[in-house]
């Protein structure tokens, strides 16, 4: 009988913070990332917000050792900053960008142009096919008024439809990123329910780290206080999943986060904490737990997607009232330029009407009248997309609906 | 011993050219297509270009004995155009919108409004898994001179792609629509070869319709007799493909195409022909023809990808330099909106120098400045996010090769 012991997969996670120009000791910490991660040999690394190419060149010159297979999802206009280093072999990668992901006139919030995604990497590990996926949502900028919640939990939506839909013929799922929600969010719920998946924090067998195991601490001195002044032992946004699918059953055995400074130096790897975790794969039979069972439907899941078909509901409100502003706007600048064009002809021909307003003022409020037609233009456009992307969501969560009612019906 | 009798599956796919305001005769064309697929009974339709969703409702409520299953995918400002009406139910869906379509500024192609996509439907007939896949491709304008090529391989990649990752699951696929490409275009070639789907028209065991299978028809009242000149017996760019996974296999029995005018009509049902195949799905061992053979590496496939990583460093080097001209544009509007405040500010103080230059044409150049800054500002954006994603393909597609060429040097 064969008895090839248990797979053990190391994982690590972390939202590395690096902007270019924008995050403090950018390139210092990069440095003791890749110092780190070379030391620890961790099996997979998945890593987030790696803006510039440059950092994720240097990270794999440092790590061309320890970890030979390496990917830079590229996406948005400042990139996906999604990348990954594993120690097996990378087999295929496919990026699905999220359809809804803030809006581009919001560029003090700048997730538009970052095109958040989710990056999916095929690793065959002693002949188990792992699908491993690396993420990064929406950001949530205010809690209590938060305008991106439609948009984030299209996202988490999305997320667990790729997986579902992407993930029939794997053995292990690993999915590890800044999920930007709270554990119990409904976007986290969704995900996790749509999906089956495990939160390695829940189920680990032993865990050591920060309370609750937060990523967001108040002690990191990079953190933003302001937003962590409600919750003061932190929170926790960034999560590693996973689930074994065919014969073969995944448990978490260790679960540890950094806690606000790195060990042994005195700033932060990142504004979040990172996450490390091992993950024990068996086959079935080999596994010390009960075996593994057939996919059992959720009688909370009906209502979980019922709640994000209004969240969409409300985000579809919100988009068709700004739909309906912009091209009122555009309609007015289109006129007023009408206006102005005849006036300016009139006083061309020789009458006196276009006299009697002041040079001026006419050119500006014709430039004025030019630039709100263009961008509110723009503006209309983006949110007729936003949609009809969300009425297709809406509609493919009320499907969804159905089919598990009809099953839980039969069932 | 179970003899379940080999499943046929009747399958419909048509370009409807649905455009609201534009199409000839749309809604007279819209009622016979309605009024043929109630009487014939098509176990699987598959529209493309049902742009409006009146249109969409009324054939499903003209469809709704005959076809009680049904979905839209939405997408982009004016829609994906894509629907499926279904004899079966369908259990899930799922869209993927390509990265790259088009350009925004490129309105007389208007293809990017469109949101070209690639819907997926899930369906369970008979226990068996069919996923079945509705796409559309980004319009060739010119053949000679097809600016949009490196798009379209992409989007071909990004179909393949899609098929492969989503598919594992299933036991029958079958993908149907506009491709927009000549059977051996290299796009076609790559999505044949890398997922090894089969083309109804090449393989089927009986054929009758216009010649070569051709479904943009010289003899077709709405066709572009330009575009055909050089093609006098018209070109083939809608296809049925399919396959049989795991125990499954798929032949084609029968395929058909309209040849113009619609049966009985005087006019056709769209400006492309209708394509009709008849699929028999057995089980290995009940089947006729030799049993399912594991999938085998087609050598060919390194050379085929290869050729599409050239076509995206063609497209990576116009993307670039379309950047880098938004870029400069962009640059000079802001500098001579700079120039012009600092003169107006001269003026304001009393200077001279504001009036050395006439009133009327320095507010034209200021509009003009403005209008160029913030033009060339969003095209330079687009174009950075089109050279981002053209270059993760490009990695997408080497990686693809290396494997592809580790797998043949092993077996």
């Amino acid at each position: 009988m064969e008895t090839k012991p248990a797979l053990q997969l190391r994982v690590f996670n972390l939202n590395c913070w690096a902007i270019r120009y924008a995050s403090k000791l950018r390139e210092e910490r990069i440095k003791m990332i890749g110092d780190f991660l070379s030391q620890e040999h961790y099996d997979l690394v998945l890593l987030q917000e790696i803006w510039s190419e440059r950092d994720y060149f240097r990270l794999k010159e440092r790590l061309s050792s320890s970890h030979p297979f390496s990917h830079l999802f590229k996406s948005g206009v400042i990139g996906s900053g999604l990348c990954a280093f594993s120690r097996y072999a990378i087999l295929d990668t496919f990026l699905y960008c999220y359809s809804l992901n803030g809006y581009p006139y919001m560029i003090q919030h700048g997730d538009w142009f970052c095109g958040k995604s989710v990056g999916l990497l095929i690793l065959n590990i002693r002949d188990m096919v792992c699908n491993v996926y690396v993420t990064h949502l929406h950001a949530e900028y205010s809690r209590e008024k938060d305008r991106y919640l439609p948009h984030r939990v299209l996202q988490a939506w999305e997320l667990g439809q790729f997986i579902r839909h992407t993930s029939k013929g794997a053995d292990v799922l690993i999915i590890a990123g800044d999920m930007n929600m709270h554990p119990g969010d409904l976007g986290m719920r969704l995900l996790r329910e749509w999906t089956g998946l495990h939160d390695a924090f829940v189920e680990t067998e032993r865990f050591e780290g920060s309370q609750d195991g937060c990523t967001l601490l108040p002690n990191n001195c990079y953190s933003s206080q302001k937003e962590l002044e409600p919750f003061p032992h932190g929170i926790r946004i960034d999560y590693i999943l996973y689930k074994g699918l065919s014969k073969f059953r995944v448990r978490c055995k260790y679960l540890t986060t950094t806690k606000g400074t790195a060990p042994g130096k005195t700033i932060p790897y990142s504004d979040h904490e990172a996450v490390m975790a091992t993950l024990v794969v068996e086959k079935q039979g080999q596994a010390e737990g009960p075996p593994v069972k057939a996919e059992e439907l959720n009688p909370q899941l009906v209502d979980t997607v019922n709640e994000a078909r209004t969240e969409m509901r409300v985000g579809l409100h919100t988009a068709e009232s700004q739909r309906y502003s912009s091209g009122r706007m555009a309609v007015l600048g289109l006129l007023l330029l009408l206006l102005q064009g005849g006036m300016s002809l009139l006083s061309f021909l020789g009458s006196e009407v276009g006299h009697t307003f002041p040079k001026f003022s006419f050119y500006v409020l014709a430039f004025l009248a030019f630039a709100v037609l263009l961008v509110s233009t723009i503006v209309y456009v983006f949110h007729t997309i936003e949609v009809r992307l969300l009425q297709g969501t809406e509609a493919q969560m009320r499907l969804a609906v159905q089919v598990l009612q009809e099953k839980l019906s039969c069932g």
